[in-house]
């Protein structure tokens, strides 16, 4: 209710601003640490809906060192609700955490060696969803993405724009398969894709790089000028999604309409016109809700 | 004819192989250059295949360099045979040149800033292709992929190996959508990602990159388990052809039989049980040969 909101004020944000980057690089280093060892993984929903022992234990420690800072907030973070936590919005200060962003990179290490670093799409994300705070964080590559309600977005202190592309068949796209096999949610993914493809969309082209957080870090910073996907959760788009914004992005549902956090679907576009572009070619999945 | 090979003997081997990567290191400071500046963009074969003045300028570069130093040998550029040289592969030692593998990329900067130097899949690709030796350098981000016939492929110094993976439902694939918007190829190249997506394949997952060399090096590097591609060139493949072969990956043409190089399709896996797999799955397009 809204006369239950908690006031926040802007020494504040600015303290949860500088503990979220501080415990995203604390987490990096964990990460990072367990990125190049052996990994016992396990599956989620589905054999191709991958968790490991690290997602769990980096979770554990976020939510860890934020609880003993901010003792009256709440905490969503995608292995509790996985293991049968609850998600709930409320008007407390919340932070939404996702220890590992594309467990699937992680666990086929798009990394080889560490003295590589190639190919590395490995994030920490962490948010304060009365939504004034965004942070994404590539640990091995050291990229800290953050975003600041009405004060940009930035990458390692370079400010971040959206590219200014209004024509969808010269965009750049990214979606991505998903980890449902589920038949019927295939073939409206398939039918989205070739949409954009052909005639009359046809777009430059499509990447696919496996997580959600990069993917709209990508429109950011202008490399690609669209991004949907169907089955994300709330902490996969959550921190991204201030930052996106906050570098000129337009975020609307893919239908067209509003988006909705918890909806799990998402559209993020470097304006409103290709938003409306990109809209009129997807068929929607519904989801059930975070 | 056999009779008319050109003998070469290690100590010239190793002299191409210096002159391939200090060509490749000069090249790459024109490309890097000309990646921040605006770019004007034409098109090859159709709409979405393009092509940029950098491409013909460092092509010329390339050629120009090597020819001084090696005035008998065979040149077979991407931009000299898109406006009209030949494809020849003879006897005489023969360079394979492909000046920026990724164009779209670079058209799209998939790197916003300077600073930055996220998300940038920009190549250049120098080969000789008695396929003695691969070079593959991303300029932005400084990385020298080589490959020497049995002596190993390296990154930066750092030697490459394929994964170990054997189980196509634990392997990452990587595949793309390609220029072509023919509604019968784009039929095809939909039918594959979906018979890999669902059962009983099923693989952990698909990316797509927009670079058929970077694409074979992360089968190298091993953070990718197979790649597999319609509508590529020579060009594209060659120099990291070798480099996959020597991080021990399979090459084969998409039907499982050996790999044409000139057949424009390939797959590489990080084994010889992968690409039987994989094959399996894999209906043919069938393209004019280079």
């Amino acid at each position: 209710m809204a006369d239950e909101t908690v006031e926040v004020d802007e020494k504040e944000i600015q303290e949860f601003f500088d503990v979220a980057v501080s415990v995203a690089r604390k987490a990096g280093e964990v990460v990072k640490e367990a990125f190049y060892k052996e990994k016992t993984i396990d599956t989620k929903s589905c054999g191709t809906d991958l968790v490991t022992e690290t997602d769990q234990q980096v979770e554990a420690l976020i939510i860890g060192a934020l609880k003993e800072k901010f003792p009256s907030h709440s905490f969503i973070g995608e292995e509790t609700v996985s293991s049968g936590g609850k998600c709930n919005l409320t008007n407390t200060p919340t932070w939404i955490i996702d220890p590992i962003d594309g467990t699937t990179n992680f666990v086929h290490k798009w990394d080889n060696s560490k003295e590589l670093k190639i190919n590395n799409w490995l994030l920490i994300v962490i948010l304060q969803v009365t939504v004034v705070i965004g942070v994404v964080y590539n640990c091995i590559k050291d990229e800290m993405y953050t975003g600041r309600k009405g004060l940009g977005a930035f990458c390692n202190g370079v400010q971040l724009r959206c590219s200014s592309c209004t024509d969808l068949s010269s965009a750049l796209g990214i979606t991505e398969l998903g980890a449902s096999r589920e038949p019927s949610e295939i073939e409206v993914r398939i039918r989205n894709f070739r949409r954009l493809a052909e005639e009359p969309a046809r777009v430059h082209s499509i990447r696919m790089q496996g997580s959600a957080a990069l993917n709209m870090c990508s429109v950011a910073s202008g490399a690609a000028d669209f991004y949907y996907e169907y089955g994300i959760h709330v902490w996969d788009i959550a921190a991204a999604g201030i930052i996106a914004e906050e570098a000129g992005a337009t975020l609307v549902d893919p239908s067209g309409e509003p988006l909705d956090l918890m909806a799990r679907r998402v559209l993020v576009t470097c304006n409103k016109t290709i938003a409306q572009e990109v809209a009129k070619y997807l068929e929607c999945i519904d989801l059930p809700r975070d």
